[in-house]
């Protein structure tokens, strides 16, 4: 395969974009594993802001990143990522090289611990705020389950509104596939 | 800029997938650019097959070809890409690599000299067979011109409908931007 898969090209994304020593966010643990890439690709002089609803997600991730030694750059948040702007530190507003969200249900998890359309892009435009220019917020929609077209029209709709002066906005998208599979919103900030 | 541009991810889809020795195909020849481009992937032992509609093309594609030495590598057709499968050399069927189609106008050309969204939509079928198994077609989609909506549909609608078990299909759009920007659907062929 030379075209990337949708979680291929979502590392991509972020490798191509975080350096060592950079500020970002995961606003959705959910196992934990772009915790730990993202906590990897930043280094021990970087800082990663995670978020989740589930506690158990939040176990994980913890679990994770402890696991491989990552836990003094990584602050975990047990909470909705639409609370995003209340907790990320002062200094490092603005200064967001990269984040990712995974929208859409942990699977296995409490499916009534949700995040409402409107939390969701609530988050997101306090993430493009958030961002450094030239950072980059990766979303990966996932829609099959319930709520979940409901989800990607409201977040769809915020990403093509974003103005192209100060935003590049890529939908990366496979168009015959059965299933409703996850595609990939990329926000970039453009430099000032 | 991390994302890459419409024309940047065109020729990296073919960069990544197209090596010395291929034969490819150029279904839109234009100015000549993209057919020079396949003709240096290929290299002398490879081959390129050009259309266009426009005589005009067809000249400025020749002599482009010819300045850089590669004209022995090139044969180029003054017809419509839907002549596609009668022009392909037999022992050329089913092994071809790579191909690219800009669809819309060629800038200062002549606007009466158009290709119908069934002919368009003929030829990408006749395409995709002649592709070689882990070949690609990337077509970049030009549709602000008078006629463009309708091709696009066309091309999407097709797109959209091939077998996943054989193809994927991928669509790479920048979707926050004013004045119909050209996005990309890039066709890939399975291995068997």
């Amino acid at each position: 395969m030379t075209l990337l898969r949708i979680l291929e090209y979502a590392h991509d994304l972020l490798k191509n974009t975080i350096s060592k020593g950079d500020i970002v966010i995961d606003g959705t643990c959910g196992n934990g594993h772009d915790t730990a890439f993202l906590a990897q690709l930043v280094g021990s002089e970087g800082f990663v802001y995670g978020f989740d609803l589930q506690s158990q997600a939040i176990t994980n991730t913890s679990s994770r990143v402890a696991q491989h030694g990552m836990d003094n750059r990584v602050e975990l948040f047990h909470t909705s990522h639409s609370n995003l702007n209340k907790l990320i530190a002062e200094e490092h507003k603005g200064k967001i090289q990269g984040a990712i969200y995974n929208l859409g249900y942990l699977p296995g998890s409490d499916k009534t611990v949700i995040t409402t359309p409107e939390e969701t892009v609530s988050s997101l435009q306090q993430l493009i705020e958030l961002l450094n220019h030239g950072g980059m917020a990766v979303v990966v929609v996932y829609h099959g389950h319930p709520g979940g077209e409901e989800e990607k029209h409201a977040v769809v709709s915020f990403a093509e509104s974003l103005n192209q002066t100060h935003y590049e906005v890529l939908k990366y998208q496979f168009i015959n596939q059965q299933n409703s599979p996850p595609f990939i919103l990329a926000i970039e900030k453009k430099p000032e």
